[in-house]
């Protein structure tokens, strides 16, 4: 009986998750029954909602519990189908935990074509890129003219916000912290401009570089950006709400905003949960792939190898220290 | 010489405004030079946003010192013309303090028709009616399907708002405080439900009448409301905010809400200022005409009778005692 390598959890995180609370288990292969497809999998995700997620504190979902899964997307190739709609050797992208090989639901699982990287159906085609495209296009309606800000401008969500801004027209302006993801910014994703937020002056080279005021804001940090962004915002602008990351591990209390300063800035203050977009995956794919293909759009993956690597990858991940879309190369197919 | 009598502020509040914070002065007749219009008042309008312009919480605005005039619209007749494009006799809106005869800047004043009621044009027609229109129409957009709630719903805001989401094929919901001022809603503005708010179980019989859920909610009051409002909004739901109305004199620090649960309804939070659409008036007024010639459109006046009712009127409206549009007839001929 062939033996598969799994990440699970070990103890539930009391504060920001490391490393030691995961660990690599041994389990015997799965196989695949009616209505499932057996995948090997070729890169994990992982993804930075997975920190609340295992506090309880994402969506209402229930947190994993010690020996469990862990959520996530995986891309990988069918090994046995249990579905006529998928076949040996499909390229697939849905849930199975961090596993080397693992079982994932054909009614929950996507084919995706095999003529793009692999790795690129987790980042900037994957539900980061599903975000950012719902988030600029479905949301805030980004066109010419308007002058695009966004946080953790470093990273998939926002980094391909930008991108996908800029090729609609818009002035981009990303903030990100510290030079070395700044330059990523200007030099691989090509913003406008980029503001290194760990600099004491921050909010006035971005008011600066925003002037006379963004008519468009996409919040993926919290209140720390969320607040002298809302400042500078012109009025109507709108801001996408995507993610509040420093508030999921604080023992601070939820993040708060001012209801006058929205009213002043006639905001509108726009909810986005990128689970509603799930039905819409391939109009972001085909919308992305002649820009991928013209070197419009560009992905900055951050890839560890191996199963083992994924517990100290993934607290990378939380603590900040990634460049890019957080990956593990699972097998060598990849 | 003739004189003309005048409210004017007697010392700043500190609290919600009382009668004893105004005087009546008497003054002669100013007169009008170069670009001005002497106009005689024949209602002036009282509005709640004035109880935040007198302790400078007002969208910046200084507050007015004692021996100020104080703000808000008056609908009058003009007696004598510094502006060829109006001549004696016209019926004029625009601002001149709380005051029998004044003069108003003729470039920031009004010709309204003389085939509607004067009072119609500082309540259903007058900035609350515009305010209501901008936030239903222009923000939120609401059509037929929409499940519409409003607050401060006996209001001229809320009243207005609810009425044109009807017209527009809303199921309408006001919430108001009483049961008089609930049988306004059902009975007079044709809501198709009210809900008292100071009844205990207000919320449940909240959500039953909006069953499954507003999908446009409209604040006038502040968080007691928004909050519960919030949690049963439908996903994508839009939230106008126009006032906070509740706040704007108390000690608690200003009004805050949860990001999160923004993100959690995927809402749409639109902060409404009406100042953005004075230029756009008559556009308001046209559409409005029709209806209120047909009787779709109705308005329920509050009126107090001469110049020294007026602190008191304006006290009854800071109390919330004020049964519609809160008004003072300054003279017979209205």
């Amino acid at each position: 009986m062939s033996m598969v390598r799994e990440v699970v959890l070990k103890r539930a995180p009391t504060a920001t998750p490391v490393a030691e609370d995961f660990e690599v288990v041994e389990r015997a292969a799965p196989t695949a029954l009616s209505g499932q497809l057996l995948v090997r999998s070729l890169y994990q995700s992982l993804d930075p909602y997975v920190g609340s997620r295992l506090r309880g504190r994402h969506m209402g979902e229930p947190a994993p519990a010690p020996g469990d899964s862990l959520p996530g997307f995986s891309v990988g190739e069918v090994l046995a189908s249990g579905d006529p709609a998928f076949a040996v050797g499909d390229r697939v992208v849905g849930e199975m935990g961090w596993t080397e090989v693992g079982v994932m639901a054909s009614a929950e699982t996507r084919r995706v074509s095999g003529d793009l990287p692999a790795a690129a159906h987790l980042g900037v085609l994957g539900m980061p890129g599903l975000t950012a495209w719902a988030g600029v296009t479905q949301l805030a309606k980004v066109g010419a003219g308007d002058i695009f800000s966004v946080d953790a401008a470093a990273g998939p969500v926002g980094g391909t916000a930008g991108q996908i801004a800029r090729i609609l027209g818009a002035r981009t302006v990303g903030l990100a912290g510290g030079p070395e993801k700044c330059a990523v910014l200007t030099d691989i994703y090509g913003f406008d401009a980029a503001v290194d937020y760990r600099q004491p002056d921050w909010i006035q080279t971005f008011a600066r570089e925003t002037a006379p005021g963004s008519t468009v804001h996409f919040e993926n940090v919290g209140l720390s950006i969320l607040m002298p962004a809302m400042q500078r915002l012109q009025t109507y602008g709108r801001v996408v709400l995507c993610g509040m990351a420093e508030h999921y591990h604080a023992e601070a209390p939820p993040a708060q905003m001012p209801v006058g300063m929205v009213i002043g800035k006639r905001a509108a203050m726009l909810g986005l949960v990128v689970y509603d977009f799930y039905p819409r995956w391939s109009e972001w794919v085909e919308l992305a792939r002649p820009w991928i293909a013209e070197g419009k759009l560009v992905s900055v993956d951050d890839v560890s190898e191996g199963v083992e690597s994924a517990p100290e990858q993934f607290a990378r991940l939380m603590r900040g220290e990634n460049r890019g879309k957080a990956l593990v190369r699972m097998s060598d197919a990849g």
